[in-house]
């Protein structure tokens, strides 16, 4: 079962900017409106998520996906989930579990032997920690388009250079244009 | 003549950075090959560079573009060339002037009477005073497909919330993507 594929996906602004100071989410609902943009079918999404078998965050990414989840139900399914802490936090879904430990026996132990696409979803610092020990083999970069200014940065100066090849674009009649990365080994 | 259009452009990494700490521009060259990008006809950068009648530029980056020029050659042709600074700076071009005093008076009494698609090409502080004081009209940012991790930034917390219309996305098949946006005003 070597054929893990771990993905780090995340949404940001045009300034590289992921989260609003006050965590506010209302910058996703964007009000452009690209013509040319593709469209998602309710089906398209199902099918592409149902391909998605584990999720990786981290504490605080989670903390605000569960205080989302009152509001707007959990977002990830009964998908396996793994929160990087070494803190207790709260379960409120059984498909979550809590892990702490060093990233490469993680990647080694646990998802190796279960698992072939996996998606990092943030935050920033697990995204960086996955790219600079060499461990996420593809990045898929969602570029709202907004200026957004000021609040927390995906890479801020991340201290390493790394080789990318472009694997897709995909513009949204949202504006939003993805970005699909593999990064070169 | 109020069909003045402004567009910022700049050539930047996945995280953001523009130049790094050596200036060393051999990033520009990527090694990618994205097989289903648009290609460049020579014919076709000589239209469009045409297309442009202005080019503004900050003092350091106009001195960076001076060095390069000994070994490339002067990069913007004759097209008429402003280089905000308050210091003197070598004049070795004839189209090259160099300007001083406030954006909005430079907007008014020498772009708008004379010109009708000028482009600021940087750098990262006079793309965010133009952005800053609203006299941007479009971005178009390049993205290379490589995540620099150190050097300046394009958009460091520029403080103000900015909404963005998704003009169009080209890639290329270096796996540059150019993303071009209106800004919403």
């Amino acid at each position: 079962m070597d054929t893990l594929k771990i993905t780090v996906h995340i949404v940001s602004s045009l300034d590289g900017i992921i989260a609003k100071k006050d965590n506010s989410i209302s910058w996703f609902d964007t009000t452009d409106h690209y013509e040319k943009g593709a469209t998602v079918t309710a089906q398209d999404a199902e099918e592409f998520v149902k391909s998605i078998d584990c999720y990786v965050m981290g504490a605080r990414t989670y903390e605000h996906a569960l205080a989302l989840s009152k509001k707007h139900g959990w977002a990830y399914g009964n998908t396996p989930t793994l929160v990087l802490s070494n803190k207790g936090l709260p379960i409120e879904q059984p498909s979550v579990e809590i892990c702490f430990g060093d990233l490469n026996r993680l990647v080694n132990e646990r998802l190796k032997p279960h698992y072939k696409n996996v998606w990092v979803v943030g935050g920033a610092m697990l995204i960086r920690d996955f790219l600079d020990l060499k461990l996420a083999d593809e990045i898929r970069l969602s570029v709202m388009p907004i200026i957004l200014g000021e609040g927390t940065m995906l890479f801020d100066h991340i201290g390493r250079e790394q080789a990318l090849h472009l694997k897709n674009v995909t513009p949204y009649k949202s504006g939003m244009v993805e970005l699909h990365y593999e990064v070169k080994k």
